[in-house]
Formats: structure tokens, C-alpha cells, sequence
């Protein structure tokens, strides 16, 4: 329909993160598709709404499709389904990808890039890093609460013009978006944040502001940063110790914000144990680094996770 | 009354421990009077019911007293109220103290024989560590469900005819008991047990075979057993890997046996955090260890159970 440069957008995965993104993108005149499961009737009957600081954005009419075939093959797809089902993708995206489509995981943790990589080419294959406060509140109804920055790139690549366009295009929208070359290193950056956030938000149900209030969890959250910074740099990521300080710094503003493995766990929804707390584990370790606590952290939450898996929300 | 060798005994702190312990000494003809609060009357109506695998024990008349006064002075107190509410016993045991009024204290943790201690003198104060699978089940009702031995000794100090003398009495009663001359070492042993398997019952939500079904949970418990070990031995406590193994192993057969912990905090009971997890990672810190498992797992037991206690039944 339209002439974006990115071409024909299809997005997986429609929770917060996918309509929140593909919302803006939608919002500024690109063409996207929203793949939808649970909202599909609502969306199409009343639209999507986004909540924002910035001034809300209302889409009264909404490309949404309940089938990967009826979308199509497209120039991009976005992935914000949750990394614990990723096995449905094997099926999902087959219809959306021809020979030049690029696909542009936004999902938590490592390991995401990894299985599109090994499936459909690490050379279609991009990453997002979502730094975002936002829940989905009812069918439809996105709440952005804080942040919302985006960092793009390409594991083990410099920044590319593809990577490029995209940024420019999230820019375009409204949407703070950075082109970096470092993706991984970005990913570690993200997990010191996810980590010991979503982590105790399960294992000791508590909000952010809860944990920067209790001096010995804000401690526990610097320590298992501490854990990552030295299995970054491990694996050859320069990280600094002022970054760690300055993840803690800025949670001050989020107040109350449960992060959305809290909400998931809650909700007993499946929990992305993996890959935030397990492959971090495992690579961390594997590069040398001592992670105790993460090991702990991981065995509870992984117990709890499964533990509570499938009960009514 | 009687011409037990042991005296009068009081029992302060009327649960499920100073029941069954109590209740045994009494049973075995022993002097014993309970300090009671909420069961009392109960227990004034309907007696003591202890059902063991032994044999079940029905004590129809209790001497039971719902203030320290009307007992008046004994010749040995034993403590086994909360470690949390040690405050009180500023109040309940002068009454029953005379000069020559010995103190057993049989809770759990480390820092009780040192408050008693501080407040009694030294000279007074021993200590029994409970083996012991047990619950209260209903007012007056004990169910004890596993093993059940007591290890009875002085701190810092060898085995005295005192401890020998109570060790005898319970060994004479049909409880296994042992006097021990290592008393603290004894209560690093112990912590070996609660430490991981009533930590993570509250954090993980797993009972004692939830852990050693779970190999992630089982290698982690096992691993805050290593830093035990590491922290005993800093405070010098021979204590061999082989104890930690064995901790597991005889685990095995309490079934899904729900850790005192576990119901405390389920119950919204004050939990024991500070006896158990905190004053161990202080002493052992103190001694050189590096704890960061028991580091974490404090701090997130620590928060939940503030954030429970008080919550209803």
C-alpha cells in the first residue's frame, strides 16, 4: 500500500512490546501487519490504543490478520512474541519470509538471534533492545510508563545501512532509537538491568521501588550486576562499573513498575527463565566467570516459574 | 510433685517443639509445666496428643499456666519459643529464674545461646538441637512425623554431668539424645539442613522433595551447604564434605515434609530470618567466607516474610 522504506512490516507476537512499536510505526504511515491471537476481534473492532507521556495515539483501524499466509511475505518482520515460544516460529514465520526479508527479533535475553540464525540465516538477522516501562492493560490497550528507547543492531556486525533505516524510521516516529554495532555487549547491558529487576520481582515479589527500598535487596541487585560485568567483559564485553551504578540510579523513576516477568508470573503465564536468567548462566560461566548468586536466582525462579505455570490468572 | 532428677521443669513457648519435647519429659513422669497462650485452654480441657510412628502419647492431664508467676522458680527452663520472639522473654523468664535455675534453649539458628547468655550469664545456658520433622496441627496436637533426636551441650565449653544428666532423662523418655561437646559446631551441622531446605521452601515454594526432585534446586542447596561448610570451618568447626552429602541423602525420606519455615510463612508467622539466615552470614563473613548464595537468598527470605507477616491465616 504505502512506500515506506521499510517496506511491508509484519509483526509477531502482539503483546505490549509488538503493538507498542509496531503501533508507533503504524501511527507514522508504515505499512505493518499485526499477527494476533487473543485481541485479534477487539483490535479490529476498536482499534489499538497507546497510552504515552509523549500524547496518546489512537489507531482506529488496524492491518491485523490471524494468520501468518494471510499477511504474506514481507520486507520485515518484527519478532516480540515471548522467547518461551519460540518453537512456534518454526511455523509462523515461514509464510512471512522470502528471499530478502529481515527479521528483527525485539525479545528479552540471549539466545533469541541465536535460533533465527540457525533457521533462516544469520544474515536476515537483526536485534532490538527495548528500554521500556509498558504494560498491556487490557486487549488493545497499551500503557507506556516509561522510557522507550530502542537500540538496534546486528550480533557480531558493525552498525549496517539496514540497521541504519530502521533506527531512522523509529526515529521518525517518535521513538528514541539508537543504531549499535555492539549487540551483544547491548544485550549484557540490558540483562544487568533485567536480571536482578525481574529477578527478585518473582523471587522475592517485589517491585522495583520495593527493591531499591529493602538496602540489603538494592545490595543483591548490585551484586548480581557485579556477577554480569564479569561475564561480559568475559566474553569480551567493555563494560563499566559506572554503567552498573547508573542502572540502579535510574530505576529511582520507575517507582512501583513491576517489571513484566512479574506480571507474567502473576498472571501464570510462562516466564522467560532462559533467556534471561539461564543462557546468561550458562554463557557466563562457560566464559569463566563466577555467578552464584545468578545460579541461585535462576534455580528459584525456574522452580517457581514451572511451579506456577498454567494457573488462573 | 515428683522426685524427677531434672526438678521442676518449665517449658516457655508452647508449639509444636516445646510440646513434643516437653510432652515426652512429662510423660516419662518428669515435672513439667507448659507456659501457654493460645492452646491452653484447650489443652487444660483435652490434654496432649503426641502422634508419633512409636506410638501415640496422650497426656490427659498438663500442668499448663498462662503466666510465668504461677509456675514461680524452676530448676530447669527449657526455651523453645520463636527466635523472633526472644524480646519477650525479657518478660516471661525472670519469674522462673532462682540461683541455681538452669536454661535450655531449644530454638533454631545461631544467636540465641548469646542472648541468654548476655541477659542470664553464661553459666546457665545450654543448648539442644532438634532433628526433628514435626508439626502442630491443631491446639494440643502434635504430629511428629520424622526422626527426632536432640543434641544437648554448652557452648565453648565440654560435655558437663548437667547436659549428660538431660540426655539421659530424654535418651530414658524414648527420645534419642545425645550430649555433645561441640555445641556450636553442632548448630553449623544443623544449619547445613535449614539453611537451604527452609530458605528455599519459602523462596522457591518447595518442599523437601520439590528440592531433591528438582537436580537445579538440589545442586543449589547442595551448594549453600558448601558455603556452610566453608563458613564452619573459617570459625573453626571440622566439618566434612561428607556431612553435606549425607544432609541430602537422609533428606530423602521426609517426603514432602513442609520445613517449619514453610508454614510460618505460609501462615503469615513471624519467620525465623535472622537466626537462621542472617546471623550465619554475618559469622561467616566475619570468618572469611564468601557467601553470596546465602547472601542473596537472606535478602530475598528477609523481604517476603516482612511482606507476609501479619497476613491472615
Amino acid at each position: 500500500m504505502n512506500q515506506s522504506p521499510l517496506g511491508k512490516i509484519a509483526v509477531v507476537g502482539s503483546g505490549a512490546v509488538g503493538c507498542y512499536y509496531g503501533g508507533m510505526l503504524a501511527h507514522g504511515g508504515h505499512d505493518v501487519h499485526f499477527l494476533m491471537r487473543a485481541d485479534l476481534d477487539t483490535v479490529r473492532r476498536d482499534g489499538l490504543r497507546i497510552f504515552t507521556k509523549g500524547g496518546d495515539v489512537y489507531l482506529p483501524r488496524v492491518q491485523c490478520a490471524a494468520t501468518s499466509e494471510e499477511i504474506g511475505t514481507a520486507d520485515l518482520v518484527i519478532i516480540a512474541l515471548k522467547a518461551t515460544a519460540n518453537a512456534e516460529l518454526v511455523r509462523l514465520l515461514p509464510p512471512l519470509i522470502g528471499s530478502r526479508t529481515a527479521l528483527l527479533t525485539l525479545q528479552n535475553g540471549l539466545g533469541n538471534e541465536a535460533f533465527l540464525s540457525g533457521r533462516w540465516g544469520a544474515e536476515r538477522v537483526m536485534g532490538g533492545l527495548c528500554f521500556v516501562c509498558i504494560n498491556r492493560t487490557a486487549p488493545g490497550v497499551i500503557r507506556h510508563l516509561d522510557h522507550g528507547s530502542i537500540s538496534i543492531g546486528e550480533s557480531g556486525r558493525p552498525v549496517s545501512e539496514r540497521v541504519r533505516g530502521i533506527a531512522d524510521a523509529f526515529s521518525a516516529v517518535g521513538v528514541e532509537a539508537k543504531a549499535v554495532g555492539d549487540l551483544d555487549g547491548e544485550r549484557w547491558r540490558k540483562l544487568m538491568w533485567n536480571v536482578p529487576f525481574n529477578g527478585l520481582s518473582i523471587g522475592a515479589l517485589a517491585n522495583v521501588a520495593d527493591v531499591l527500598a529493602d538496602a540489603v535487596l538494592r545490595a543483591e541487585a548490585r551484586a548480581l550486576m557485579d556477577e554480569l560485568l564479569d561475564a561480559a567483559r568475559g566474553l569480551g564485553h567493555a563494560i563499566p562499573d559506572s554503567f552498573a551504578d547508573w542502572q540502579i540510579e535510574r530505576s529511582g523513576s520507575m517507582g512501583d513498575y513491576k517489571p513484566s516477568s512479574m506480571i507474567d508470573y502473576e498472571l501464570g503465564r510462562p516466564v522467560e527463565v532462559e533467556a534471561i536468567w539461564g543462557e546468561p548462566l550458562r554463557q557466563g560461566v562457560a566464559a569463566g566467570a563466577k555467578m552464584p548468586r545468578l545460579a541461585l536466582l535462576h534455580g528459584i525462579i525456574r522452580h517457581l516459574a514451572e511451579r506456577h505455570a498454567g494457573f488462573p490468572g
